[in-house]
């Protein structure tokens, strides 16, 4: 069984932000999976899809912290900064963290791990929404 | 062909382990796909899993050596304290490693280089055992 | 369907490569595809694909100009050093951008984004041919 779909998440704010209900919601069909496989690839390089601990908010926030730090703006090495500040750092940060994630079907749920959730990680201040292609295979 | 199994690590002190026979010796069953693909997810978000040099000791511990050092324990920025200094820095460092490997599988073996082999990236002091799910897939 | 194949990309220097092209024309079969997924996995250790913006070169400078100061060479910290200064860290730059992506196929193309393409991360100042196996699946 194949099955592929588009999802639109809504707009959000740059950081890092759980988005497992709403693209499990999308996929109702899963529940008839036995065994298989579920990838999704965000269509953007400004964004990124991570898998991370579900419970704590200040661990997404220090996500932030973190790459904010690591991937600096307006640092003198960087030649391409016509399309603003945040621009080059998000395209960095979306290869450090990924642009999918490849997930395990078990009796029609995902086999994650308690405390891991999906993340958008959203780099641009204003990235308005973003598409993901989800497919899913197994049987 | 569709194969899936949970498979778990022995504890390992905090660093880069070279897992591979570990991983491959649990699922006898991949010498029977002529082609195929395996998929390993860890399920924790303060271990993760890369492909890297199988070869010297000494790599793994450089692995260390960075890592410590570009996503330090006790950095000002960290908020999310209260499980220790080191678990910060594990999700981190978790999430630029990744939580999962696909793998080629041809004539039965992992089609991987020659200096290939999987490294469970263990970043808490004490992790305990580490639970992994493998899925298989091909014919 | 499945379909497996080695790719040799030709030899090129240290840097961020665009090399979408020549992946997908190695593959003409992915147009029979209506649904499935390609795999690629590069076989080296210090060298890695990514998925990122296709139109800007000073994008792909601007990669190098962050991975070579996050991940810098003759570092005191460094132990493997017998395979010149360039080896350690194309190891760790390897292991943080990734050794395979996985991209979704739809209607006999790759359902990537307006603005993404496969890059080449070549870390070594002389990797010479880069090997990879690409596996497509589908219906």
């Amino acid at each position: 069984m194949w099955l592929q779909r588009a999802i639109t998440l809504d707009p959000r704010p740059r950081g890092f932000h759980l988005v497992t209900r709403e693209v499990v919601g999308a996929l109702p069909e899963l529940g008839e999976l036995r065994v298989g496989l579920l990838h999704v690839l965000i269509q953007h390089t400004s964004a990124a899809l991570t898998l991370n601990e579900n419970a704590s908010p200040d661990v997404r926030r220090d996500f932030a912290n973190w790459f904010d730090r690591a991937v600096p703006e307006r640092a003198p090495y960087w030649t391409h900064t016509l399309e603003g500040d945040d621009d080059m750092p998000a395209h960095v940060k979306s290869s450090l963290l990924g642009p999918s994630l490849t997930l395990p079907i078990s009796a029609g749920r995902l086999a994650l791990g308690t405390w891991q959730g999906i993340y958008l990680c959203e780099h641009r201040d204003h990235g308005g929404p973003r598409r993901l292609v989800a497919t899913a295979w197994g049987e």
